[in-house]
């Protein structure tokens, strides 16, 4: 028996075009795959529609998965002062969603996420890709969003050892984002 | 027996420190004052706790005032980049905030505003408290950022005569926000 806590973790990839999301269980020093994915939003829509399909999407991750913590990557200014803008505007979106859920939210730098998975500040998106696939041990490597976050959720399980027994005191089990 | 319905907006000023409010009930080509305020962040914060007071507010104000409409202010890229993003995160928490609320939300530039409002588009945040205050007929000039929702909101009614009725083409009335 297992007497180790599972906390579920979802990290979010906040981007003005494509939000990627990723899902992670975390068991002592353990990490274990349960979903990742990107939502994309519609371009040539008006901005609230555009606002309400992040909401909506992260309504539904959060409601099917039912993840006990967030993580959510910080964003860099962009050149464009107007890019800056709507990816601000896509990321408040995600926060307000993920706060709507009562979820606690950590906040990881790109350089935090990248040195946390990679080992180093610079890498190349390619080896945070390849990282979470040997992390996770996955049978293929998803898409460049989706690893995005999958590496922010396995950044704030990395920062955080002990994070299951420090949510449980009690003792209580938690198995599948359930107490038990 | 009035006959023509009401339809209550809530303008939105969305800021990175300050998000100004203002409802107003509109019938046919009159305007009357609801209720307005700010809705203040805590600088010092971190960014999830402030993002969650604006979706917290924002929730209460819906719930209580009952608006139909939403209409939010367009907001400007700033000098500063960080600040621009900023400012996008509290514009798509606010945004994101109405749209869980499944309210319809409407867009407005500064010059709209200020074009619908005081009549010109180089208008001062004075001229627009002043156009607020005689419009709807206050006995008192309302806190600049509560003005600019109120002014927004002015806009969305102004920019759409005839709002009610095409609401409401079965020919119910609303009074208080409620069909009756």
């Amino acid at each position: 028996m297992n007497m180790s806590a599972t906390v579920r973790i979802l990290g979010i990839d906040p981007g003005s075009r494509v939000t990627g999301f990723g899902i992670i269980d975390v068991r002592g020093r353990d990490h274990f795959y349960v979903a990742s994915g990107c939502i994309k939003t519609p371009a040539d829509e008006p901005l609230a529609d555009r606002i309400a399909v992040i909401v909506r999407h992260i309504g539904e991750v959060v409601a099917v998965y039912k993840p006990q913590q967030a993580a959510v990557e910080q964003v860099f200014v962009n050149v464009n002062p107007a890019s800056t803008l709507m990816l601000g505007q896509a990321r408040g979106a995600a926060l307000a969603a993920l706060v709507s859920h009562k979820l606690p939210v950590s906040e990881y730098t790109a350089l935090q996420v990248k040195q946390a998975v990679v080992g180093k500040g610079k890498a190349a998106k390619e080896q945070v890709q390849h990282m979470v696939v040997q992390m996770l041990g996955l049978s293929g490597t998803p898409q460049a969003d989706a690893a995005d976050g999958l590496a922010v959720a396995l950044t704030h399980a990395l920062r955080n050892h002990g994070l299951a027994a420090k949510l449980n005191p009690s003792g209580m089990q938690v198995k599948r984002g359930r107490f038990q």
